[in-house]
């Protein structure tokens, strides 16, 4: 359709982009949205495609508003008379429905949507079409890719021009902490592995909230560069940095209905590491009955997508997958893991063997993966940098380029205010482990607002405790918390002794 | 999981309605959420359940905020320990997800659904979950069903206690102005049709718009039963009555992309029958090129449709479908449309027949159906209706009681302003004509803001014309907008001549 406006001279400049204003109720008729492309044209020679943006009052029906780059490059004259014609939908728009019908797309049209609403073009409506255009059918692997690149374009980049490894463990394990001890090591080998990481979301830490007990973790993208050259390494907080900014909203759009696919799962945590220039990574997938991946079979299938859509990239993926029965380390709360982490790398004599040795194996796969060694040399070489110092002096050195304080003892980081201890009821050995409720104990203790607040514990899987042993004691700057936290613990039985 | 919390006992009153209050920060790492029902237990004895809200200062983490009644009634006091659990998501949330999965779903289950739209729990995000979770799997006549049923049950709703019929023109036809006509024919029997209409969407009227010409639309479901009281009809405007009002909320988040099934339209207008308390229904069908519906078999396939469903609601449907070459009525706009009503009810010498001819049709069928008169017979007593001069007697009694003026004259309902006749540019017979163009031409010349403009057709489909003869007037109350109709009706063909 082609409708005849009077053109309305603005003096006003939009900073060079080509956006007409048309009165809000009349476009309504029209059937013209914000975000449509229009073609004007006054004459055969003078046409120009502009982008509909509405306004209620500043132009009337009839009316069609100019910016002074348009008016004055065309020279147009306040009350000409122009046609203007519908070209199209925004791209984003189209894609979406071609989506909602199952057909196929290509890489220009997955950008426009993740492009659109990274730039909140799109707004939230138009997002969740997005996020739930998966249902109508799987995206092929071609087109995940082309979800994860768009993802990793239209945002922030690290732009370090080295080559770079990183490890990413899928989620829902207490305490497993190994980020910390795992880029010490690397790093200390000369290798980069630049760390950003989230906060616990519904967890009692995670890895940032964790690394805040020992530094500052909130950077700007330039800072963050000045300690990676420093430092070969950062251990940050990866929010606000505007990386893969897309897939923030569409994480926003699919919380009401917490419907997360592994593929969704999987091209936001690609999205960010190709963001972050990432060459080699080790994935580590943790399943048992109280992570996110409680099969075998699921990791499996994971680990291989991963792989994959990886090589799409030119990033070379290795995943570990590890059974978990248990908490990795003895601390789970901020500062108790900070703990834990500072213990493994000055060798203190009640470091958590277990992380420890996670850590190491995790660390010798990156640098075998990086061809920093041979194959089944690299776990010899992660341990030696630990016994050495050079990994505890690497993470001295990196919480001091964050901006913390040098030479930190791992016996000071903790400040207990409150704490309770719990003991066994009867004598036999620890049958089972329960994940999900040791989280529920550390946020019944505040957990991860509080961060001297969680639990740490004395005994391990398969152990043979006797009546009245320590099982677990619980810490909280809060008294108040004490006791939600005691209620909660005895609520539950965390260790079964059988 | 259960969490201990602190009772804050607050001096607000929530109005009876079970709600405490949660820390905004805690509550997300809770896995909590507005609307989520949590059991709260102080004590063997003392339990309740209840709707969980979140407040981002008034309560403190560890804290739960608890109103009025629950402290008072329960008898807890200030700082209690009370354990909370999370005993389920909201049921509308738990059915968003199954549709997700495209598995069947309950009534219960629908009405949470719409219930929860249309009272706000649900938004936007979620509204986009429930509007395309058709995509995934199409609903089946049952759930169809069950939709309508709950938009019409969570809205208000006529209860006229009456038998009543209705009409329904499924749209995309310039000026099928039938409507008007079709109430005043049936009323003027006895027979009780409260219609409520739209206005215009994306064409140059609507018949709420038709009918402001006449009297007033716009009013209160009480003012409406009194209307319909005197007259047996109204002819108002259907929207802000709080009708179906989970269809409002659904429509608004599908017109991003503009992608509507025609099951979603077939239960969007059942709903508000039922609302209505509709027993007899005719569905008017237009077919053709720039109808919504531009197929024969989809209209078949939509008629049955509506008559399987309405069967189910106890309504009896009849569904006409009619090959619409040409809009009904020489008038396309506001007024030039209440004046064609007006010419057929007065019975002007200038009255366009095709359009006496459709209303009178279906009034006849409506009459038929509602068991009026026998199978065959309506058509003759609605032409009676309005020879004897009952059926304007009946417009003219509710144009007065919705606050009109009494014995408008046809010919005093237009006012023009500004005119221009466009002639034929060759002799022939009219080949074709392009309904599109022709509402393109009424909405550049100012239809629907503008009440007085629009066109005013001379020829009709088939007709043979000859070089120069009048072909159609354009109207408008302003001289720039006579400019842009006259522009967009030389670019287009509207009669194609042959």
């Amino acid at each position: 359709m082609a409708f005849y406006l009077k053109c309305k001279n603005l003096d006003i400049s939009t900073g060079g982009k080509s956006i007409i204003l048309l009165n809000e109720k009349e476009a309504g008729y029209y059937g013209m949205n914000p975000g449509d492309k229009v073609t004007l044209s006054w004459s055969k020679k003078k046409k120009i495609v502009a982008t509909v943006d509405l306004s209620a009052k500043a132009v009337k029906p009839g009316e069609v508003g100019l910016f002074e780059e348009v008016w004055r490059k065309k020279e147009i004259e306040d009350g000409a008379i122009v046609e203007a014609v519908l070209e199209s939908r925004p791209l984003s728009i189209e894609t979406l429905k071609k989506k909602m019908l199952g057909k196929p797309v290509s890489y220009e049209e997955i950008y426009s949507v993740i492009h659109d609403i990274a730039e909140g073009r799109l707004g939230e409506v138009e997002t969740t079409y997005y996020a739930m255009s998966s249902f109508v059918k799987p995206y092929s692997d071609q087109e995940l890719y082309y979800v994860a690149k768009a993802m990793a374009e239209t945002g922030e980049k690290f732009n370090l021009k080295v080559k770079v490894v990183d490890k990413h463990s899928v989620g829902g394990l207490a305490g497993n902490r190994i980020t910390p001890i795992v880029v010490a090591i690397v790093a200390s080998c000369g290798v980069y592995i630049p760390k950003t990481s989230s906060r616990a979301i519904t967890s009692p830490a995670g890895t940032a909230d964790v690394m805040e007990v020992l530094c500052p973790v909130q950077f700007s993208l330039p800072q963050i560069r000045e300690i990676i050259k420093k430092t070969k390494a950062c251990l940050v907080w990866g929010g606000g940095l505007h990386m893969a900014p897309a897939d923030d909203k569409i994480i926003k759009v699919c919380r009401p209905l917490a419907l997360e696919s592994f593929d969704k799962m999987i091209v936001s945590i690609l999205a960010k590491k190709v963001a972050t220039g990432v060459d080699y990574l080790v994935i580590d997938i943790p399943v048992g009955s109280t992570c996110k991946v409680s099969h075998m079979k699921d990791a499996k299938k994971i680990g291989k997508k991963f792989v994959m859509l990886g090589k799409k990239f030119g990033m070379k993926v290795q995943v570990v997958i590890t059974r978990a029965n248990e908490p990795v380390g003895r601390g789970i709360g901020p500062a108790l893991e900070a703990r834990d982490v500072l213990r493994v790398l000055q060798q203190h004599k009640y470091r958590p063997l277990d992380l420890e040795l996670k850590a190491v194996k995790l660390a010798g796969i990156l640098l075998e993966l990086k061809g920093y060694c041979r194959k089944g040399k690299g776990r010899k070489i992660a341990e030696e940098q630990i016994k050495n110092g050079k990994a505890w002096n690497k993470l001295n050195q990196i919480i001091v380029a964050q901006g913390g304080k040098k030479d930190i003892n791992s016996e000071e980081v903790m400040q207990e205010i409150q704490r309770y201890e719990i003991h066994a009821k009867k004598s036999g050995a620890i049958y089972s482990i329960n994940n999900r409720a040791i989280n529920e104990v550390c946020m019944n203790l505040g957990a991860p607002l509080d961060k001297y607040s969680g639990i740490h514990t004395h005994v391990n899987f398969g152990d043979k405790v006797k009546k009245g042993q320590k099982l677990f004691t619980m810490y909280t700057s809060n008294e108040e918390r004490l006791k939600l936290g005691i209620l909660a613990a005895n609520q539950n039985i965390i260790f079964h002794i059988k």
